[in-house]
C-alpha cells in the first residue's frame, strides 16, 4: 500500500514541543535521553486502557525493537536508541503488518515504500530528536487510513479533555476531538425564507436541525458546517418511479428556430412577497429537539472538533413550508436563508405559529458548505449568491448546470442508472411534505399544479437549452462567488457527469478567491474514508482555516490540483491545472476502421443503422452491462451490434498518452430522416487489471472523529482481480438538429451531410503504451439517451471527421 | 409489505395498564375520555422531542385523523374518537406510506394486509380500550422492522430512567433501553484456562473483553451475553491466503480398509496440566480498558437493556496465550473457561504477570453465548460440555461437526467460496498473535509445529473421517447439553451448510432442555435486522425469560420450528419439527433425461467424461458463476458442459411439492478407474422471479438499541426484479471409495457397477406447480471438490438408480 498525505504541516521543532505540550503529549520539558522520552511518550499514548506499570510492560513486550529483541527486553537493557528501532516501533503502532506491508529486519527503507513522511536518521540522538519522530508519527496515517493521532482520539485520548476547555484544540494545524459528541445540543428551528412559494400569504418557514457543542452554552462561538440535503427528510421512492418517464419513444422533429444565447437568457421576477413576520417574543431556548439527524460522515467527524453541524431540507421538505421547484431561484433562496439566519440576517422561530424568535446566537458566523450530489449543488448554488457568513464550500460530485445533468446538446440524456428520470421526477422525490398525511392533504393541489409546470418547462420532446434551464445555470452567476471554493469530482461520474465540475473550474479561474480541485478515480462517490488519501486530514486544516480563522497556511498548503492516476493504484499527484497548460495536441483523423495520424484523401463513407430486431432491442433495455460489451467488442456474428455502430481504433500506443480536458470530435453526417442523433465513446483497448471505479470494502466502522461516536468505513479503489480488455474513456451525445447550439434548432435535410462539432466530457487519462485508442460513434446510448428503435441510417464522411485530443506531460 | 411478530404477549387489561405505569407512558389511572387518554399518550411519546405545546399542535396538525381532517382539527372538534380514527393515526406513527402500503380512507382492512395486531374495532369505546390500543401499537412493528416503542426509545425515551432505576425495566415482557450505554464500563481480564497450549509451563491466560453497565458499580448484578469470536482481534488475511491449498489436483486412490466407526472414535488426552496460578491478592478494579470492541449487532442491541457483554477471542489470538488447535477440545476448553470465571468456577487476573485476581463479582452468573458461524459453533460446543451457568445458547449458522464443513462422504468438500481452505488455513487466519511481532518471536516456531502436525492430520489426500475428525464433532456431545438451544440457520447457506444444523437439531429431539429452530432463506447471515420477522424481539423474549428469570412463558409462546418460504416474500409459518412427521414419501426414478414416478423396466446405461479442455476448465476456474450456469443449461453446442453431466427432469408439476428433510439418492455407478467421485444437485426448473437469497439493503443506520448509540442496516429478502430459469434446492458428493462409510474405504474396481446411497443436505423447498424439478448427476463441482480435470469416464445405470424424497403439507 501507499499512503499519501497533502494536509501535513511541516513545522520548526519549537512549533512542535509547544504543540506537543498543549495536547499534554509533553506534560513539559522533554525529558534527559532518548529511551526515557520514548517511554513517556508510549505512556501518554496508551493512558486511555493501560492503567498498570505490568500492563504497560505487557504491551512493551508484544512490539519488537530489532527483530528479535522486543521493545519490553529493549528498555530493561542499556542499548540505545536508533532510528531503526524507532522506525520499526513506528510501523508497528502505525499497524503495518510485518511481512505483509515490510520487512522487519529493515523497517527504514520501508517508509520510502509505504510513502511515509521520514525523519533524518543520521541525526537521531537525542530527546529532541525523538519528540520530532514522536510529532511526526501522531500525524502519520495508520494502515487504516488515520493519523495516528485520530487512531489514539478513538482509544480515549482527548476524553480527558471534555469540559476542561473553553474553545478548539489544534495540532498540526487541523482542529481536535475535545468536545463530547454526547452532549450535543441537537435542536430544531425554523427559518422564514425570503420566499412564499405555496403561495399561502406568508413567508415559507424551513425547518433547521443544528446541532452545536455543549460549551456554545458558555459564551463558545462555534463554526458551523452547513449541509442542504433536500433527502435528509424523507424520500418519495414509490411516488417517484411511478412518474418516471419511459425512455423508449421516437426522437421527433422540432420546428428550427433562429435563436441566440440572448434569446434564451432567464429573466428572473421578483414575486410580491408577503410581509415579515412580526416577532412577539425572543428567546434563546429551542422548544423542539431532534435524536438523531441523517447525516454525512464528514460532518460526524468534525462535530467533536469545536464545530457546529446544521442540516435543512429547503422548501417543500417535511416539516417546512413551501414548493420546491428543481434547481430554481427559489431553491437556492430557501437554501441561502439558512446562511442569513446564521449570519444574523433573517429570522428564525421556535416553532411554525407562536413567532417567537429565536436567533444563531452561540455561532461565530464563520459558515462552510458540504455535501456530494444534490447537496454539493445547492452548496454550489448558495456560493453564487455571494452570501454573507459563507466563507468557504467543498463542494462534491456537484451540478452546475441541470441542463448538463439531464440533457446534452439538444437531447434528454439521463444520468447513468436514472434513465427517465427528469427534473419533474426529482421534484416528486424529494417533496416529502407528503409523508406527512396531515400536511400533504393542505398542499397537494399547489404541489400537483408545480409537478405539471415543470412537466412543461423541462420539455422532453425538445431536450434543447430554453430560458427555463438557462435560469437552472449556476455558471451564470459565478461572477458572484465570493466563498472560496473546494470541488471534488469522480473522473468515472456518469451520474453528474464530469462536466459539472469541468466547467465550473473554468469559470471560477479569473475569480479572486481561493480554489482547489480534487479529481478521484471513483464514480458518484465522497472520499472521505479512503485509504490512500487524507482527504479528512486536508479538509480538517481547511476549515480551521477558514472558519476557525487558523493560521495554518491551508491555502498555499493544499495542491491547487490533485488527480488521482488511472492506472497505478493509490498514486495521487499533485498537477498545474486542469487541463495542464500543454502544446501538445493530437489530431486523429478517421481511415477504414483506424483512427490514424494523417490524413487518408480519399473519400470514404461508412454507414450504420440505428435499428435492432424487437427482441434485441428488449434484451439491451434490461442488460445495460451486455449492451455496453457489445458495443465495445469486435464485428463477431454473436453480436447482435455489429451493424449499428462504427469502431475506429489507432495502433498500439508506442508511447503513453495522458488525454486532458475535453477531447473534440467532427463528424460529416447525413441520416435518411429529418430527425437523427449522434453518439460518441472513447475507448481505452489492452487487457490490463484496472483500478476498479467502485472502491472496495477494506474494513467496516474502523474510522470514526472521537471515542465512543459515529463510525465510518474504510475504502479504496483496488485493482480489479481480472484482466479486462477495454474501458470507456469518455462520451459524449449530439441531436442532430443542435449541430451548433443547444439552444437553436436547425433543419436536418435526408441524406445530407453537415458538420457536426461535439465536445465529450472532460477527462485526465493516461492511455500506457501498448494500449490501442478507440472511437466507437453509433446514435441511441441505451443507458442515457431516449431510445425509438428507430430505423434511421447514418452515414459518416470520415475523410471530413476528425477527433481532437489535448496531451499533458505523462507522469 | 406484512409484518411477522412471534415475540410478542397478549396479556390482560390489568397486565397492560400496570405496565404502561411502570414505563411512565401512564402516570395515573386512565383518564376520563378516550381523547383525553389519546392526547395524553402522544404527550408522553413526543416528550423528548417535543416542549411547547405549538409544537405539539404543529406535529398534531401534521397527522390525519380522517381522509380530511388533521388531527389537531380533530381534538379541536367534538367529534368521537373511532376505531378508524386510532387505526389511521397509528399507520401514520408506524411510519406506513399512504398510497404505497395503505388506502388512507380504510386504515382497518391495512391492518389485515400488513398483519398487524387488531384490536376490536367494536369495543372500542373507552379510555381503556384506548389504553389497550395503544399498549398494542407500542409493541407493534413500525414499518421499519422495529416496535413503535423500540422507535421511541431511538428518540430518547428512556433516557430520563438513566441513573434513577436500580435494575431491568421490562415491557411486554422484553427488557428495555434504561441503562445509559455510554457509561457502560469496557475492561479487559485474563482468564485462565485449564490448557497449556504452547507449552510454556504456564497455564494459558486468556483475554476477555468485558463490557458491563455501570449500574454493576452499586450492586446490581448483570446476566452476561457472551460471543467467543476468534476473528475479533483481528484476522491473518494475506498469511491465510499464503496457505491456502491448491485444489487443482487429481483424486488419488487410497489403500482399502475395512475401519469401524468404532475404530474411527476419538480417544481424548488429559495432558499433564501445570498448576493453577497463586494468586498474590485479589481486586475488583481491571487496570487495562478497550475503547471498542469488534462487536456484534445483536449484542449491542442488549447492552442499554440491563445485559453485561463479554467477548473473548481464546487461546492463540491477539493478546491471550496458547495456540489454536481449530475445533479441537482444547479449543472448548478456552471457550468454556470464560463461563467458568463467569461462574466462579477459575479464575483471571488483571494481567498476565502480576497474578493479582479479579473475580466476576458484577454477574447473576446467567449467561448466554450468542454469534454466528465459528462464533456459534463455539456457542455449540460449549454446550456440549454441560458447563454451568450458560443458561442458553443462540447459535446462528454454526458448524455441529468439522467434517461436515470441510468434508463429504469421504471428499474434500470446500464451504462455499472458500474453495481450497482447511482447518490449517482457519488455524492461520485467526492466529492473531502474529500481529503483535513481539509477542510472535517468541511462539512462532510453536506454531509453525502446531500448523504442521494440522496439516498432517486433516489430511487433504483422504478426506476420510478418521478419529482426528470425530474429536472435531460436537454431535459426540450432545448428551451432555444442559443449556436451552436456540438453532437459526438459512437453508441457503453454502457455507455452513445446512446439515450441520439438521443433525444437531435431531440429535437435541430427545434431550430434556428447551430448542427452537429458525430456518431462513439467506444464505451465511444473521438476521436480526430484517423487516419482516421480530427477531430481536423474539431474542430479547428469551434472554428476559432466561437470563433475568421474568415469567414471560417465552419458552411456549416462541414457536418451536419456524420456517421462511422460499416463494412468497417476508412470510414466515411455525411447522411441528423440521421435518415435519409425514407420510408423504416420493420416489423418482431415472429415464433418459427424466425423472418419473413409474420405474423403467429395460436396462438403461448413460455415460459422461469429467474432463474438460484446458480452455475450459481454466475459464470456469476463474467464473464459478458461469459454470455453474453452464451446469444446469440445456445441452446447446455453446454449452461446454454438455458431455459432462447428466440431467433429469419430472414433467411439470400439478400440485406444487413442499420437500422436507433430507432428499436421498441411490445410484448404480461404475467409473473406468479405480478413482471416482460423484456430485448431485436437485434443481426447481420453471420461470420465477424468485426470492433473493442475498438480502436488500432497506435503509442504513436506522436500527438501534438505544438513544444515541451504535446502529445496524435494515435489510429484506425481497423477490428479485428478474426472471430467473432455475434455483438449486440441495446438493450432495461421495467419493466412490466411500460408498458405504465416510470412514471406510473401499476398492472401486474399474467398469464394474456399484450402489451408491447419498444423503443430500436437507431442505425445506416449496416447489411451485408448473415448476420441474431436476436431478444433475456429475462429478466434479468447481465450488466445492478438488478439481482434477482427470480423464474419468462414469456410467450410470439408470434402472438400478432413484430419488427419494419426503414431502410435507403444502403451506
Amino acid at each position: 500500500m501507499k499512503n499519501n498525505q497533502f494536509g501535513r504541516m511541516q513545522l520548526p521543532l519549537d512549533t512542535e514541543l509547544l504543540e506537543l505540550k498543549n495536547i499534554h503529549v509533553l506534560e513539559a520539558d522533554v525529558l534527559d535521553t532518548p529511551k526515557a522520552q520514548l517511554i513517556a511518550f508510549l505512556q501518554r499514548a496508551w493512558t486511555p486502557l493501560v492503567t498498570s506499570p505490568a500492563a504497560f510492560d505487557q504491551k512493551l513486550s508484544q512490539l519488537l525493537a530489532t527483530p528479535d529483541t522486543t521493545m519490553a527486553d529493549f528498555f530493561a537493557s542499556a542499548a540505545p536508541l536508533t532510528a531503526d528501532i524507532f522506525a520499526r516501533l513506528a510501523l508497528q503502532l502505525l499497524q503495518f503488518e510485518p511481512e505483509t506491508d515490510y520487512d522487519i529486519a529493515d523497517p527504514l527503507s520501508a517508509y520510502s515504500t509505504l510513502q511515509l513522511p521520514t525523519f533524518d536518521v543520521e541525526a537521531f540522538q537525542t530527546a529532541n530528536d525523538v519528540a520530532h519522530a514522536w510529532y511526526q508519527l501522531l500525524s502519520t496515517h495508520t494502515k487504516n487510513g488515520e493519523t495516528y493521532l485520530d487512531y489514539l482520539t478513538q482509544t480515549g485520548y482527548f476524553v480527558p479533555f471534555y469540559g476542561q476547555i473553553t474553545g478548539p484544540v489544534f495540532f498540526n494545524g487541523k482542529a481536535q476531538a475535545v468536545f463530547n459528541p454526547h452532549e450535543t445540543i441537537h435542536e430544531i428551528v425554523y427559518v422564514e425564507a425570503p420566499l412564499d412559494t405555496d403561495h399561502d400569504g406568508k413567508r415559507d418557514l424551513l425547518k433547521v436541525e443544528v446541532s452545536r457543542p455543549k460549551l456554545t452554552n458558555s459564551g463558545y462561538k462555534a463554526p458551523v458546517l452547513y449541509t442542504a440535503s433536500p433527502y435528509n427528510q424523507g424520500t418519495n421512492d414509490t411516488f417517484g418511479e411511478k412518474i418516471t418517464h419511459s425512455v423508449d419513444v421516437p426522437l421527433t422533429e422540432k420546428a428550427p428556430n433562429q435563436l441566440t444565447a440572448a434569446d434564451v437568457q432567464f429573466q428572473s421576477l421578483s414575486p410580491e412577497l408577503p410581509p415579515e413576520r412580526i416577532p412577539i417574543g425572543e428567546t434563546v431556548l429551542a422548544t423542539e429537539h431532534f435524536a438523531k439527524e441523517q447525516s454525512y460522515t464528514l460532518n460526524n467527524y468534525f462535530l467533536s472538533r469545536g464545530f457546529a453541524v446544521v442540516y435543512a431540507a429547503g422548501i417543500g421538505t417535511r416539516d417546512s413550508d413551501g414548493l420546491r421547484d428543481t434547481g430554481g431561484p427559489a431553491e437556492t433562496l430557501s437554501t441561502v436563508a439558512i446562511i442569513e439566519w446564521l449570519d444574523g440576517q433573517c429570522q428564525a422561530f421556535t416553532n411554525k405559529t407562536d413567532r417567537i424568535a429565536i436567533p444563531a446566537w452561540w455561532t461565530n458566523q464563520h459558515i462552510a458548505m458540504t455535501g456530494r450530489s444534490y447537496l454539493g449543488t445547492l452548496a454550489t448554488a448558495a456560493a453564487t449568491t455571494g452570501v454573507d457568513g459563507l466563507k468557504t464550500v467543498i463542494s462534491e460530485a456537484a451540478i452546475s448546470s441541470w441542463y448538463d445533468y439531464y440533457r446534452d446538446n439538444g437531447l434528454v440524456a439521463a444520468p447513468d442508472t436514472f434513465q427517465g428520470e427528469d427534473m419533474d421526477v426529482l421534484a416528486g422525490d424529494v417533496f416529502s411534505r407528503m409523508q406527512d398525511a396531515g400536511d400533504y392533504l393542505g398542499v397537494k393541489k399547489d404541489f400537483e399544479q408545480v409537478l405539471s409546470q415543470l412537466q412543461k418547462d423541462q420539455d422532453r420532446h425538445s431536450g434543447s437549452y430554453t430560458a427555463y434551464w438557462d435560469g437552472r445555470n449556476y455558471l451564470n452567476q459565478v461572477a458572484n462567488i465570493k466563498a472560496d471554493m473546494i470541488l471534488v469530482h469522480g473522473l468515472n461520474d456518469w451520474n453528474v457527469k464530469p462536466r459539472n465540475v469541468y466547467n465550473l473550474w473554468q469559470s471560477l479561474r479569473e475569480l479572486p478567491i481561493h480554489k482547489k480541485i480534487i479529481l478521484h478515480q471513483g464514480q458518484h462517490i465522497y472520499i472521505n474514508n479512503f485509504r490512500s488519501l487524507d482527504f479528512t486530514d486536508m479538509m480538517n486544516l481547511w476549515l480551521s482555516y477558514k472558519l476557525f480563522d487558523l493560521n495554518n497556511g491551508a491555502d498555499t498548503l493544499l495542491p491547487d490540483v490533485l488527480i488521482q492516476d488511472n492506472v497505478t493504484a493509490e498514486t495521487w499527484y499533485p498537477v498545474t491545472d486542469w487541463p495542464a497548460a500543454t502544446d501538445q495536441y493530437q489530431t486523429l483523423y478517421l481511415d477504414q476502421d483506424h483512427l490514424t495520424e494523417t490524413k487518408h484523401q480519399t473519400p470514404q463513407i461508412q454507414t450504420f443503422n440505428d435499428q435492432l430486431s424487437e427482441a434485441t432491442f428488449k434484451r439491451y433495455c434490461d442488460d445495460l452491462a451486455g449492451w455496453h460489451a457489445d458495443l465495445f467488442k469486435p464485428n463477431t456474428d454473436e453480436n447482435a451490434l455489429r451493424d449499428n455502430r462504427l469502431i475506429f481504433k489507432t495502433e498500439p500506443l508506442v508511447h503513453p498518452w495522458t488525454i486532458d480536458g475535453t477531447p473534440e470530435i467532427t463528424v460529416d453526417v447525413a441520416v435518411d430522416a429529418s430527425v437523427g442523433m449522434l453518439s460518441f465513446q472513447l475507448v481505452d483497448y489492452g487487457d490490463a487489471k484496472r483500478l476498479g471505479a467502485k472502491p472496495t470494502l477494506l474494513a467496516k466502522n474502523v474510522l470514526s472523529g472521537a471515542y465512543d461516536w459515529r463510525t465510518d468505513d474504510l475504502y479504496e479503489f483496488m485493482p480489479e482481480t481480472q484482466v479486462t480488455p477495454w474501458k470507456m474513456i469518455t462520451k459524449g451525445h449530439v441531436n442532430l438538429q443542435n449541430r451548433t447550439h443547444a439552444y437553436q434548432d436547425e433543419v436536418v435535410v435526408p441524406n445530407t451531410f453537415n458538420q457536426v462539432h461535439v465536445t465529450l466530457q472532460p477527462t485526465f487519462y493516461r492511455l500506457p503504451a501498448g494500449h490501442r485508442l478507440g472511437l466507437v460513434i453509433y446514435a441511441t446510448d441505451f443507458e442515457t439517451t431516449i431510445r425509438g428503435n428507430q430505423n434511421l441510417s447514418y452515414q459518416i464522411n470520415l475523410t471530413e471527421s476528425q477527433l481532437n485530443l489535448r496531451l499533458a506531460d505523462n507522469h
